[in-house]
């Protein structure tokens, strides 16, 4: 008997910007939702994603750190557009017209990822250039270096960069 | 007698910039004059290269719809540069460039990956929240979701988010 | 005897961002480390990271082209960041950030890819357009198109457009 090996969606999420982690997000739960596996590995503006605000701390970090944790996003729905920003304004147009359509918000869409089992991973060396501690993630988040990722990444049948 | 699959090149075209497009459709007409498939998925941004300027219509849309598709660019040629831009500037000097060296303009890569039989796609989900319709896209281009992207995707031997 | 094929990795590298031009560097360093091969193909800004500022020359260049060469970064380490670079505030930041976790800059990896054997190309229709000459990039950086991208991509276990 042969078993059929599960799909696997492999993203590398780079961006920080609100609509490019929604496309990611669309991607993994889509992807679950048809009995495929997915990882996302959060790398660079990525981490803003998996941020939990709740657990943002300046302890243990320096000036420059604790300067960079200030002026950054410390959430999913925190996160700016890649286009149209317009300093807000085109954001929260956006956020209507989904809302007009009843699409979920990248919060939604994120805690229906976790719910349904996608694995999210933190690039362990982003987190140390940007002076993120892993107990300032949400939970769950696993933390693996570029080894682990490119190893996840060539099992995979469908990668990107995003 | 054992067929050769034809190796198949799926791009998730989640960009509204000029260059970025221009790459896309590069890469797609070179993947056909090669032997291979390719199936080009608009998402996002990447809806604005596929609109017909001609088709526009500001009829059964709300007020934020129609605000949203007035500053936005009505087709491909219309595409801003991701860098340099310049207000325009940056563009018209690499157009000059371009014609300097008979580089042919996106739009025409748009046509001739239309010619040669390239699958282009929209996405559903994208469409209803940028309040864009079917009407309103270059003939041909079929509406999916993100389940027939990410089979096509997961069946193919390149995959790249643009 | 049946021979293991090597794992391969293939990146597009169309970004001329510190930030992604680091991403890649690590990726391909990586990947080289854990014994796969790896190719890295820099089209349209990508092309900005193999320019070598000692050989970069105004001779045989129409005005724009020498426009053009003048206002775009010569080398790795000038370019600039894709987010929160505050006219180079935000990189300067980011360099410290590394330097403090004695972490290589983009320079240093680029290096290690180029020892290690990372396969680096560049496109030649980017070339041709930008007005950039092979004589002005890096030694070994080899000049192909766009169908032999596509070869050495549909050959790879992971395609990365960056």
């Amino acid at each position: 008997m042969e078993e059929i090996k599960q799909r696997h969606l492999n993203i590398l999420l780079f961006s920080g910007d609100y609509d490019k982690c929604l496309a990611a997000m669309i991607l993994a739960n889509g992807a679950v939702e048809m009995g495929m596996t997915a990882t996302v590995f959060c790398a660079f503006w990525g981490l803003f994603m998996v941020r939990d605000a709740a657990k943002l701390s300046l302890q243990d970090k320096n000036i420059q750190e604790k300067m960079f944790a200030s002026i950054t996003p410390v959430n999913a729905e925190k996160l700016p557009l890649s286009k149209l920003n317009f300093g807000g304004i085109g954001k929260a147009m956006l956020l209507d017209m989904m809302d007009e359509h009843q699409t979920p918000h990248l919060q939604d869409f994120l805690q229906g990822a976790r719910k349904k089992g996608v694995r999210f991973c933190a690039c362990k060396l982003s987190l140390e250039i940007m002076g993120f501690k892993a107990e300032e993630l949400l939970d769950g988040i696993e933390i693996i270096d570029v080894h682990a990722y490119l190893e996840d990444a060539s099992n995979s049948d469908i990668q990107l960069f995003i």
